[in-house]
């Protein structure tokens, strides 16, 4: 059985690179939530609308590895898949390549890097934010991508 | 009669700066917005605290030109004024130097940028943003820091 | 005659939003600064291969004026032309539209912001830039773009 | 035997803050980065100027645990140590809290968030970047605040 995986694209802006010459390493963080809320919306899930009815997901773990350098211009995979879930938090899990036709990888595309984040599901009142168990969007997201035995 | 002037000291972090080895343009934005709000706390004023009591002040208009450019580790002085306020709205204006004793300008500094910002005055109900005029915290700053004939 | 225009998609990322609930005013130029890069590399003139050469174009002058909020997860239209074009620097005009069929606007779009940026066309050596005409890629872009008496 | 620790103080602006009211996740990357390059400014070495003389420090693995969140306006510590040195990495940990007198832990610190983060030492070559052994200002700030057996 497999889980679905979904895939992001975007390209590296000019503002995104540093003094290295390559995107800034803070940048991935953005990228990957971009990734996982185009996936939760290609599901019917809009996370916008999650929050105007009074939910959030803040992020509590993130784990990043680096291995290549993106550069300005170029056009990155963002791959997303869940990881995990649980009663009142979900791991996405990350993989940013760039295509590369003829060069390394059994489809032709060099991982830059690879990573996850795991958040919370919170319910909230003015400042305040309470660990809940999930709203029946997201719970008909996760049932929708991930295999259970 | 004078016009009260506010010097905010900034560094310009590494993420801060782009490919082209200088602080990306978008950064400056950031800078004048945190000069102004220390400049409205360094008179009692806490911008953060209007936004408790439903008020903001949402940026409408802005002006900047670049001169010289700014480097990662450079601690640079971005200076402050009010310089227009009318019914429900407010201008602040701005110059950013580096100061570099020995060097042009009379007190040793360099200009890098300068540019204006204005701002409405508005009252938050959910997503709706009204003009409205300014609340007392902040018609108090006005009367101190600027003359009126 | 017409000037060529050019409209890119973007869409409102979570991290571009801040704590008034809409997209940081700061995130505009970044939004500008990819729609012109696009607008030069959809008629064959990538901005990264310029300054591979050696080429820049610093942004020297920023005009920017905010009518409606841009909102998390919304698509926006950012038109962009070129408005004016001299011997070592080039300004182009930007118009932030939200597409909303059925609203006002004779196209069904609502203008949310509009501004120009002007770019000085700089050779760089080291840490220097000086100032220079444009290389042909560019020069042939403008001639491609705009129209000339 | 001590290692030696160092606090940097940052504050909360507000284009570092999202929709959900806080500061933003990707935000503490940079924090992070500034706390360990004032760290090392700290012992005489400069990271701007180690990049000058042709190296770099990329950042190849991030670990990140959010506890509370951080707010606008408010005061931050950043603490940061040398965690672990490699032959050519160097792991940087850090811990960010916020000062409350009165309140839990027994400095009146309240903790918002820890995590560490595993830089690579780099000699560039054009946009090549390989791995080499530390320069000597780097060594020497490594040798000065972690203590061998």
């Amino acid at each position: 059985m497999a889980v679905e995986h979904y895939t992001h694209r975007v390209r590296v802006r000019y503002g995104e690179t540093d003094q290295m010459g390559v995107a800034h390493h803070a940048v991935y963080l953005t990228w990957f939530e971009e990734a996982r809320t185009a996936f939760l919306a290609s599901k019917g899930c809009s996370y916008a609308e999650l929050e105007r009815q009074g939910w959030a997901l803040p992020v509590r773990k993130v784990d990043l590895r680096y291995r290549l350098p993106a550069r300005y211009e170029e056009e990155l995979e963002v791959e997303v898949h869940v990881a995990a879930a649980r009663s009142a938090s979900i791991t996405f899990a990350y993989r940013i390549a760039r295509r590369s036709p003829g060069e390394e990888g059994e489809d032709g595309s060099i991982l830059l890097a690879s990573g996850s984040t795991e958040l919370a599901c919170v319910r909230r009142r003015g400042e305040e934010m309470r660990p809940c168990a999930f709203p029946d969007a997201l719970r008909g997201f996760i049932d929708g991508v991930i295999d259970r035995p």
